[in-house]
């Protein structure tokens, strides 16, 4: 019960576990921050999140929303709270969020905050704070306007309404839609291609991006070129051009240095 | 004639009626500021905007265009002009328009100034001022690329076409696309239950986004969890949570303090 | 060979010819600089950006990757490369960029840089620098998250897939799909229908989204009314409100001036 | 409890009801074919079927099935539940079949034997007779292929996966998708708009289209001219040209003779 | 005035041209037939049909309709306009048809009988023969249902709407959307690129899809193999090997023998 | 070499391995039919087809065609190949294709006879039989006819082009579309799960839609009951039930009998 942190090859793979609906808890809250420390301790190549069970989550449990006694106490739970996205946000390497199913709240907060976010075709999400007269605390709202527009944002916030994978697909939310059957293998598979990439060159990207969701194009460009320069440094850029002037493309096999 | 303000439950319902075509003239502006006066000294816990007549707009008309004298004089048009959408766009409350046929200009850019789209599958839109060799003045062009991504805004307006409501939905740029058959009582409908929804949660998470349009992702987060826990002050959460764990999701009743 | 630029009534075409697969080199490069010396000389009312030959590009001779020795040489290098996209991006006049086959890299990032990117339907696109270790360095990353969200910004960077034109016209990177057929002539006209627009009321939208590109809606907002203004000091708008006044919509012809 | 029968306007409401999940058993058969009874006995200018409760049906009554003794048993149940769709399909005037949620085997069969089928976004469909190794009895395997061409008959049937509102509009199954609020006023405001047509004209394009799914093409083209030139025994088409000729298109009143 | 053939290579380019709104009149009917005459008295290798004009039909002349007396005279009428549909979709050449706008009843059936239907983005198209009381008269119904399947066929018929040139490529309708712009020349380009194309193996296509159209795939495929076979008696395909054998795929010349 | 049949538990996997093109000739036909007589002789309850290397297939062997010296000769070979495809869509049990490359002519045409195509999003699909002035001999345009309607089989067909698994996802001719990572898996999952189902009711749904395929929905009809009855012969049907009533759905354990 909890996180689980699971190394398969260069793949951190962390998977909530708190049956029946992997409710958020404090307790989840430490064990998730556990599994973070230790992806901070000992970095992968690349962050596969997935949840055990028929669900990914129900949401928070309303209990502890309701254990705060006032704004304070509550701000002080949201700051706790939000350190769990915006540390994963602050990962370098590549972060897959794997969806197989209902996924509500904060656990869709934790995937947007995840680079990519693959999804079951019967999977459905929800930002629905709103029955509870909230509003989203971790990011997400934020996040779901990075990727969809403000319009599409509100409406999901604003309305509560829950929406399927193919609809995120097309709004630029899910990045991929897989058939139930297979799905855990496939996800692995997709991380750990990206696990076997240029790490550095990843983290380049990342950081790039960054820059973008903070200051737009102008601060992105102006960040661009240095960043880019800084993987002459790295023995995959080295190996990249050696191999592909050897022996085309795609042959290259990167060790994240 | 003008816009007419009535009030249907908790929804403050502005309907604009400048027959034939609607267009943006002075008495008409006028007459939509007074409206909002009306709304800001009365705050509904909702508003829809939509149109009398066979379209929604024809744009402006073009006279009042021809009667500016000076860029100076221009300028104080404008000025004048962008103060209808940017006081829309500065409500707390939820804000719905709805578009039953063809909607040019100003009225599109009073639109994209609402936080939801609704429109007929019909009704056709358009930011065409480069027809008069200008450019939309009121926000739209914006407002449009934090919807849909600068393509397509750069798109829209320097072609100066029109698109259909279904390209719009699939812009992310309008949120829901009905049949006419039924549509005003469909688009009220859909903004009473906004109207019946925590209407400070809903205020937060508009100011969330405002940050997110101004400064992006980190300016936003930088406010998400004093704005969210600001709602602990508010007897629609408290109603909430108590709601939630006395009888499920859903069965909450709120008032809108 | 090199980057060709003919007149063809207002607009500018520049045509990319280094065969066989027009490999971004040190030559190409210049050729490309003086062709933007040209353009900005004599500045032309569109520009159209294509390539000859069976594909747009497979990117950039690797061989230039493979010649520099250190980080800081590679930062020289980078810093002259962005200078193209920067420079047509800087342009007052609507660009488009008309792909016809594989698009890789630099050129993709070219095409970015525009404001319109019109491509075949058997086209396809990638940033496809991670087989060498490498991230995008001419701004393509964050210029795909201004049109596409960053969620889909980050998959086709970390993945290096390439995606055809129908995916990114479903992602609004891509503004129109064409048949291979009369695709030439096709984007000419395209490219004339805005040449033979209001050019200065189109350099006004392009400076409104430039500031919404670094500042998000608020500061594109502050600027919006009096770069509207400004067009009342040029001719176009003068004959486009007397056009509209005497003959309707769409009957005005202007001259950029 | 039962199929409850409302005449509105020219409108005959089927509302099915039998708490909690709406199965499908011998009681409720009955109560519909007696509905089916009224209609026919009365006939209405168009018909609208839809449920009551939370779900529009979650299948069949297993128990039923398990009460068959032997193949010849089952034959003769499955002889009369076919009936239910046969004789929707071949009624003569517009059918409409509104979905708010679940919608399992028979009911989404009985949804396939109506002309236009409407749904509110959350709602979902799925033919899951495979899960007690079944195959769908009536008739909605052929009419989805009808729709959706036989790939997708073939998937859904096979893999009994439950599709949502907005996949099964883009296989052409659902033709329109509204929110869930106003959905009950939408759909009947909807179905009065086609009652209020030439009603013998909409039964002449329903003969046409069951020559085209028994024999296609030609079949069809066989019997229009002489099933169109019927029409002109009837009030409503000389109705129809008067008032065309007269005062220009869509102010005729026809009533359905 | 009328429809004008002219002969662009090998195709046959067919313009209706009856201002101001190309209605369907006992004249336009005569000079289309003379039209096909032609056509078939000299067989060109494709067929284009298109419209001068600001749009491509409002429909059909309703005076023609007002002027017959009874459904005797009536069913004389149709059986003669059918004639037109029945005509083209015999042609053994590959056919397209090309709408600039608005595209109304008889054309769009017309378009329909043609194989290939190419639409500028801002067309739209309908069957409202609803508004006088009666039912498509040329075959439209089931042409559309051939394509769209009879979900959709239904919808457009009995509701009258209008749809425009995207929703109808996601129905599989429009084969290809074009921007306004050089849509004259591209639509001459596609038609052509068709006409100097195998013709024979085209007509054996066609044959084998009408086999399809009346007895489904098992006709269809009883009569494949022979088809194709007969192929082997053509110049066409004895070049079309050599060629391939000799110079690799696409670089053959076909004559249409 | 030729075409590998291995059984992994129920599914009977075929891999087409003909490097390095996996081109059709006389010696892949042998080994494919002997694939064919294995599967025959001892059923499988689900089939998946695919291909090694790094296209699913470039074709036919041209050759093939050369050697034919009359109508008569080629005749007798599209007779024999044709049994291929039409040997497929006889069987009973479900036929999975996964195409992970490109995909051309009589491999596509043997996935159109599959009842499920997955695909990876860069695999392209054609029936480019029009380069040696052929049209489609294994019945791969009425079935795509079938899948898509006939305005999409006309234009693939008569077009020659590539398309790739997006679009004819959105055409429903591609089921499902993956990633390329773990494609393999994934796609055998999915094929599994299929076997595990009650195999007899697939077939009995395949049965149905046979009927279909040949007289359309009244034919299919009029089989619908007596097939579906037939399975309350069958172990799965009575287990399916038990299942259902003892532990609620999806519990049962199939054994295709």
């Amino acid at each position: 019960m909890g996180v689980v942190v699971e190394r398969v090859g260069g793949v951190a793979v962390l998977t909530v576990d708190n049956p029946p609906l992997n409710l958020y808890t404090v307790e989840l809250h430490e064990s998730f921050a556990v599994a973070l420390d230790d992806v901070q301790a000992r970095p992968p190549r690349a962050v596969l999140i997935k949840a055990g069970g028929d669900i990914v989550s129900g949401g928070v449990d309303v209990a502890l929303f309701a254990a705060q006694r006032s704004a304070a106490e509550a701000k002080a739970l949201f700051d706790v709270m939000i350190e769990l996205p915006e540390r994963i946000a602050a990962l370098d390497c590549p972060t897959v969020f794997a969806a197989h199913g209902l996924c509500l709240t904060w656990a869709f907060e934790i995937a947007l905050a995840c680079d990519l976010l693959l999804a079951v075709r019967e999977s459905r999400f929800g930002l629905v704070e709103n029955v509870i007269g909230l509003t989203p605390t971790m990011g997400g709202t934020q996040r779901l306007a990075a990727r969809a527009g403000v319009a599409r944002a509100k409406e999901m916030v604003l309305t509560g309404d829950k929406y399927d994978a193919d609809t995120l697909y097309s709004w630029n939310v899910v990045n991929e839609v897989f058939p139930e059957a297979g799905f855990a293998d496939a996800a692995l598979s997709y991380t750990t291609l990206l696990a076997d990439g240029p790490t550095r060159a990843h983290a380049a990207t990342k950081a790039i991006l960054r820059h973008f969701e903070a200051g737009g194009v102008p601060q992105a460009t102006a960040h661009t070129t240095a960043t880019a320069a800084a993987l002459y440094d790295t023995a995959d850029l080295r190996e990249g051009v050696r191999s592909f002037l050897a022996d085309g493309p795609g042959r290259a096999t990167f060790t994240g240095n």
